[in-house]
């Protein structure tokens, strides 16, 4: 074990994402078994004290105010990219230019053009050995990593159906103000890029089909907002939304910040809520709806597939579980089985506890980079590649023009 | 007791709505305190041998083998309609002519031309004290009418969305036949008509507002099936479709018929699934889907509304039962509530047993008729009405049209 | 259909359990093919003017006030006892003795002394053709019969645990008045014998194994009080109790009744809660629990079983679902299975409706008494009999010992 | 944050519990604010070479191979028990003697005569600055803290019911084999111990009240069971049993190991399932059962309180729900309501991620430790204390008396 390779990471931003990822990098090696050991070399952010107490309570090593200097230094063999939207496309491009294999947040960029650049850059950075993945870790949920593999073996049959919701209520309040996440220069979109992507990736991944044609209706229900307090510090740029506070609900993950102040308002730039319908090229109908004004659901995420052998569900608020119905099954037996996901045999389930204990959402981190760095070391593509990520992009996009456009049907552009 | 009223009832079909129908007609006088005395007066069907075993069975006093027959008679006070909706429009017309009120099985009428003029006679006929219902059942599930109850009370605010599904997997086998459902001539369309018609109606009902425009996708995944072993009976008329037997999953439902015969296979004319997004009055974005090819979903109709104040969700397959999310309770302790809707203070349940105890199916039809017979003694308009009816048809329409064009955002005509 | 002889039956008791039996009577030929027609022939009640208005309402066709004129009818074949347990043993002995099949509700009788004689002579009855059967409803909620066929069918292999809980809230306030259901001289004993017999009766019909030894809890929470305003009518006797009104949450269910008046306060004389561990026959363990004072529950009678190869949960809220985990399936796709008990396969379903129809609570009834109607054109024993009702009143009557005596081990007696 | 002091921690065994105290130790302050900093000083195990992979692997920075080495160093400041029951009294009392703070594994012991003596030493150390903890780590799951909560702030009013089950199967197929946990010298009984110590600590936690008295019921269904591979290793002490390997299901957790060997067989010497009655100090009736033959039950924890005000359900394979039926909402809305325990305002949600962000199984040491560190930062006695221990095992003593005693009421000793 002493003369494991150690792999350099450097992680930009350090707000909620920061903070999910840091456990991540810190557990990977703790409960799996690879060939490299993780060094959590530096965190980086602009304001100095800021990065400083960052570092110290996430547990990285060193800290820098300049993402640059962290490309350049040679500790550094990975860079993991915890901004907004609107600041990924540079860091990416200049990282992989620097030989730095890349993980970067979803959604992979903030419009199409930046996404196939950066996509063409992984391509170019794979011929020479550098790796880079995009941060869908919700494949990487034990529940939904084995959905996969049923449907992979056929458990399914032909998939005929597939419905796909992420609805949370953070914005039912017409007081909650103005967060970098509603404000389109900085995250792209609104619910739709947010979790709207996430269902569109994950879908995808279950079924292993893309999403060909999509009609498209999507609102702001709340148009103007309360200026947060500190607002002016976002306005500057998207690096500074990043870091803001370590962990959870502060301003920093762009859901919280203070009451408006005075009255000033802003306007919401971002849509509240995305509905659409879509075709899966092997012929399955899909519906997706994202939205933030969904009262009481808090994270509800929630995919079910229906094909001609069997049918799944999964919900993100009970993630150690799956719903299976297996049609093989006579009927007087049949039904939805809830499968508590926690059995050695499913997918990473046989580094942690004994079956029936549950995983929580940050595992899905630490699984995400176990693949990354276990991709790392043997040589092989990570996923979901950029390449997927700017796909999810396209996706994205064919939706925002159905909605501009009467609704009417859009093709998904390869 | 002894000098109420009678109500004469003669009804058109006896399949699976003439069974059901049968079982509220004659349970209603025995758990409500009502003023007229419901007396099954005579069921009719073409085929003299089976509607005589199907008055005996059912319990009806006579039959007759012609509806113009039982139009005729004076001791036929209201007309129930059971039959496919092929043929809704001529006998409800010809009933309201004939003075009789009429109770017609959804959906109203298989074209809006026909729901129309369905629409236009019972507001004449309104006018003479004849009166008019459609048979959308399911509003008259008690969870669905508190649902309705707390909606009207404020208990949601302002609503945001809707989303409601109605799932079966009756279609899944390709082996199935080609039964009277499958044919449009007859049922008018699929999955849409059938079971899309009743979550339009009740996402109306409990939400107070109607559909305004929407943007659709339908598909059949099996075009060819085989023919039914006896699907000549089925050419002639729907009305043969109404009365094969009595009760359950017989041909008579349209759901069965005995697997196909040497072969020969016919093209299926209506849609196996159909999704559409739609907009309320109110500002609300909605969804909806009906299929048949879901499988795993017996009767998976469900229903969510998310308001300003609160959160709703009513699902069949669990019908006395309703989730209610209250957004006035403390965060803390806020969670969608588990109601058992079993309770002497909710609708229609203190003519029932004490709390905690399950109705069933059929116990909906039950209610509809203890609101249609309160009506008619009352001289009050029944609801939902013909015009009710209508409105459903030209949302169905406008999906038709949707889907037909490129799922361009189509308008619901007034 | 028109040779078919007639059933008639006479019912003692027009309370709660009349109106549930009444429907039964009056629904079993509409939906079941059976050889015998059911007459509701009488029903029976000491009060003139509320008998008069209970055979209306409820649909008999005449009614008595003196249930031995009752015995005396020709028209009568079968005796439905649904008067209170302390009348059981006199009605039932007499009924028999005319010749009369006999219908009895549960428990069967109010003590062990009053079960044997009834079970001896329901024995030498059955040698002269004569049926007799006692109620225990909830063997026949089709979820609970495929249970049962899934333990005889093996599923199970060799049962380990049975755990059962009735658990309701009507009792939790202290205010409640002291209904005929809180005093030992008409009800026998409380939750124990109410409730707590179901779930015995369930249990071993399920499990197909008897309890053998019991230790014992039992708790009387709430010691005194308030009368009920019109208490002095049930002082005389328990038929008075079965006649009040003819449904749902009023007095006459024992559950019910005006407030206490004027500050006047008597004793409850039976158990507000019972608790035992049992063993049964095969080597299980079995825990139990019946309270009304469980704040939340309405209706919450659960039942799970475990054996070697599988298990089983049945949740009489839920009464349409089954769970079953079945323990060949491998661990990675094995959970509880919500299996919907509305298939044509599943008992008595294949007369209703098509799948995914709930049946409610009242359904239990109906499949009784079909049960009963074909046992008695077979010439065949129905059951559960007389003998079955005795062998639970032993294991209460061991319940009682047991938790008098310091909750020793307490063997039921044979 | 330079300047804080730091907290060194020393950890005897390294298995299952290892594994999950490191993570704990690991993670505590990088989510919580704490005047104290861990330090992962050393890890104890006899075998050298497993004990130096442990360390390794688990980030421990040192390694030792006896105890007593360990209690020696001037680094170490806590002492962590994670081995076998049948080693925490000698371990605990030497350290408590050293000097250093203790935290111990549940059971406290396995002999009420060591809990005695630990008790005791534990109340003189604390005379001296010495903290000391037993490792009831479900306490700190958010959602039965919260539970803890709501008793305490009196919305269960007064408590009538608790019903506690806590059910495993991996005991079902009788040929796994005799491991740890199945033979009394280490173990000191089976599920008892094992699994009814924890709903026994947990319900006394939530409830705020201490069993009194029991009656019990004890079964060992597989009586021999094939001696493991490696069984020899084991029958020296029970340390080993501590050390096989570090994670998951592997043979150290006393669950698993390789299948028997050769046909050699040995006796089960403690309980496959323990059941037993109870009364609380506040006069609720209770029920527990644990059971490692629950066939599908993988980690069933499933713990119901009803009092005259409120009901509440905690179910540990859904750990971050709690229902709770609140009585104070009117009949029409109340219900089980399903509480998502991710709110900021709930215990220690405030320090991870935003609401409906599932926690797992492993967080509630994580809290288990913040709350160990907080209290001997603030000089303030840690619970549960060792006395807490104690009074637990008093429970279990009672219930094995009871058991062997004819299942006869038996007190619980002060």
């Amino acid at each position: 074990m002493t003369e494991r390779q150690r792999l350099g990471v450097g992680m930009v931003g350090y707000a909620f994402m920061g903070a999910a990822h840091s456990q991540a990098w810190r557990s990977v090696n703790r409960f799996f078994d690879l060939p490299l050991e993780v060094d959590l070399a530096a965190v980086c952010g602009r304001d100095q004290a800021k990065v400083t107490a960052a570092a110290a309570k996430l547990g990285w090593r060193s800290h820098e105010t300049d993402w640059k200097a962290l490309l350049r230094r040679d500790d550094i063999d990975l860079v993991d990219i915890c901004t907004p939207g609107s600041s990924h496309a540079e860091i990416a491009l200049a990282a992989l230019a620097a030989g730095k294999h890349v993980l970067c947040e979803k959604p992979l960029a903030n419009t199409v053009e930046e996404a196939r650049a950066m996509a063409e850059a992984a391509e170019r950075a794979a011929a020479a050995g550098v790796r880079s993945a995009v941060g869908f870790n919700y494949r990487r949920i034990p529940a939904a990593s084995y959905a996969r593999d049923l449907v992979a073996a056929g458990r399914l049959g032909t998939l005929r159906h597939v419905r796909a919701v992420y609805l949370q209520d953070w914005l039912v309040d017409p007081e909650f103000p103005l967060a970098w996440r509603l404000r389109r220069e900085i995250a792209g979109s609104g619910a739709l890029g947010d979790i709207g992507a996430h269902i569109i990736d994950l879908t995808q991944f279950i079924s292993g089909q893309r999403v060909t044609g999509v009609c498209a209706l999507t609102e702001t229900f709340v148009r103007e907002r309360p200026l947060p307090a500190a607002v002016a510090g976002l306005s500057a740029t998207g690096l500074s939304a990043s870091g803001l506070s370590a962990t959870g609900q502060g301003g920093a993950n762009g859901q919280g910040g203070a009451k408006g102040r005075g009255g000033a308002t802003g306007t919401v730039t971002v849509d509240d809520a995305a509905l659409f319908l879509a075709r899966l090229e092997g012929g399955a109908l899909a519906s997706y709806e994202a939205s933030r004004f969904a009262l009481g659901r808090k994270n509800g995420l929630r995919v079910e597939l229906n094909g001609s052998e069997g049918s799944l569900v999964f919900d993100l608020e009970r993630l150690n579980e799956l719903e299976f119905y297996d049609g093989r099954v006579d009927d007087e037996t049949a039904g939805f089985t809830r499968v508590l996901v926690t059995e050695p045999g499913h997918p990473y389930l046989d580094a942690w506890w004994p079956p029936g204990h549950a995983l929580g959402y940050e595992h899905s981190f630490t699984h995400e980079v176990r693949d990354l760095v276990a991709a790392i070391a043997d040589g092989t593509p990570p996923t979901p590649s950029f390449a997927d990520g700017l796909q999810v992009q396209l996706v994205l996009d064919a939706v925002g023009r159905s909605a501009a456009g009467g609704s009417r049907w859009t093709h998904v552009e390869d």
